[in-house]
């Protein structure tokens, strides 16, 4: 049978527990699928600041690279929050993705039809909402140079950052945009603000050159500040949108919160060799940590994206997905998606019901 | 009486038809309050490149600089969509605010009782939001330095912009929020990346610095991430928030959807010295312009702005607001805001309605 390692980080807040779930429900799918793990845990984020001193540890780093895929809770807490730079949880996260070259980020939104009352958006508007945000994750204005602060003549002080995209580094996030596009519905939307920044202005092109190769897909593009409205106005329009990292940020959350169930939610970070990041895309939920109130599925389906595009184990990764959807049909839910009617369960017996789904 | 003078911008697409509307209105509302007005129209945008080669004339600059306040249409259209950043029309617009150091942008987020059904969102969500969003508008990665293209050394293409702020332009946008604040319900959210980004850093420090001497509003401190899913989660809980001018883009735009009737938003821009601009903060809709289908109210509200925030004529500017509303009131509508059991009319008939309601 096939063994696979898989690092485990849980990070902080809520992260022990909803990553305690999920690799519960990895044991079981693998036991049923013929596949076995080796799991390593080890630190990032606060818990790391907190024991280590850093962020992201040396060991946390090589044990990662060394495996075939991490699975990541969250990170960061109050605690932290006025650290400098250097020592913020954030910065591990940061440093994590730039050290495995994770570039591409899938941050899938959603609707379950079982949860479709959970969206603040009309329930005709909110209805079949499925859409692949992809965000280019190791470049532009998070990494690049050069950044800090610096004083005029004058004495006054500033602080800047760089946005900064090379030609490879759009090209290669434009193949993967492409590819998944053809995999879905075909139609790829770039959004990007070209009518003011340079940086954009040489995404579009690069975009516009690449869609030569793919002409079953039909790329269109939106400025950043138009794709912010049409979200809320009509999300149904989107099926596979791809977009730089700054703006990835803020478009990814606005399009979760579009389901109204950011506690649903998983994510994949993949790099072209080397081991991806799977992880719920919500935070670390400082507030409710340690009540065994945390919503799991978000991570337990970032172990199933685990599977599928980290391990290339689609069939595991179904039968999670299914055993999520089974859950979720058989009225349990935990108090962020609870609903009058449903059954109110905290993160552990949540846990424990989907393992009887699997 | 008192006389001022106002530049007109038409601009592109549907920008004449709702100047014209927006133009009567001021005309008539300055009859009864004792307002004379010197209007002089000059060209912007695509309609400047057509007839004169560049997006911004000089005689448009200096007829604005030298009039009290200047009215705007809109710019833009697929015309010169392609055309290198020089010729664009949005460069003349950018030219235009930063020339006039309008670092202001005031874009509040009304919904109207009656329209309320014409949000995306769900009733209870939408029904009573009332935000004034402030945009920096004059520096930040749009008109930071250095910026452009470049090539390595192996010959590969790369673009880039650089995101900068001066503690000075931080801290007027600063003063300028906390005085709205104050003018409001006292609350005051700030919304930045300073867990990631230099710029935003130092933003956050001189916002809780000048907090000091606004000891009665109350400040508050969001990620924009955070801030795109919250504007979508629960819209009431704003007042007034205050961002960068690329975040303050995508947000303000996001805000205006929540409403549902970006038809219905007006838009200030304000220097410290020197005339304002005001303008609705839709788009110029190139596929509807010259068929008379365009909503005058966002101008005809960017109008009263103009005369509380540009003039100081409080009263004639809640006039013209009062108009609007009667109007609306009376079941007078555009295309874009009609539902069923509402009276459709044109842009200029809507303009006559409005006239009657001043
Ligand atoms: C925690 C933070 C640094 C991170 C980001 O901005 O990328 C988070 O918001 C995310 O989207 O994964
Ligand atoms: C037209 C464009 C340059 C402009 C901007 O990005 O500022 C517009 O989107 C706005 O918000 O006023």
């Amino acid at each position: 049978s096939k063994s696979y390692s898989v690092t485990l980080i849980p990070g902080d807040g809520i992260g022990p527990e909803i990553i305690s779930v999920a690799k519960d429900v990895l044991v079981l799918t693998g036991c049923l699928e013929g596949i076995k793990y080796e799991f390593n845990e080890v630190l990032m984020g606060g818990a790391a600041l907190d024991a280590t001193g850093v962020p992201l540890p040396d060991l946390t780093l090589s044990t990662a690279k060394q495996s075939h895929a991490v699975l990541l809770g969250a990170v960061g807490g109050y605690k932290w929050d006025n650290n400098p730079k250097s020592l913020k949880p954030e910065t591990g996260l940061l440093q994590l993705r730039k050290e495995l070259g994770v570039f591409a980020n899938l941050r899938p939104a959603t609707v379950y039809p079982p949860l479709v009352d959970a969206s603040t958006l009309k329930t005709h508007v909110a209805h079949g909402v499925d859409l692949m945000l992809i965000r280019e994750l190791t470049g532009g204005i998070y990494f690049g140079q050069p950044r800090g602060f610096g004083t005029y003549e004058n004495g006054e002080e500033f602080a800047f950052n760089t946005e900064i995209y090379a030609t490879h580094e759009i090209d290669r996030i434009a193949h993967f945009a492409f590819k998944i596009a053809q995999k879905r519905r075909g139609k790829l939307c770039s959004i990007d603000k070209a009518n003011v920044l340079e940086a954009s202005m040489l995404w579009r092109k690069r975009f516009l050159a690449i869609a030569q190769e793919y002409p079953d897909v039909e790329l269109s593009h939106m400025y950043v500040d138009n794709a912010s409205m049409q979200l809320i106005r009509d999300p149904k329009q989107f099926d596979t949108v791809v977009t730089n990292n700054i703006f990835g940020d803020i478009l990814s959350d606005e399009a979760s919160m579009v389901t109204g169930s950011i506690g649903m939610l998983p994510s994949a970070s993949l790099a072209d060799l080397g081991p991806g990041v799977f992880e719920p895309i919500h935070g670390s939920a400082p507030d409710i940590a340690g009540q065994d109130k945390a919503n799991p599925f978000a991570t337990v389906l970032s172990a199933a994206m685990l599977l599928r595009y980290g391990l290339g184990e689609e069939k595991a990764a179904e039968r999670i997905e299914n055993a999520v959807l089974d859950t979720l049909n058989r009225g349990f839910r935990t108090v962020d998606i609870y609903s009058p009617g449903t059954k109110l369960v905290g993160c552990k017996q949540l846990g424990e019901e989907i393992m009887k789904s699997v």
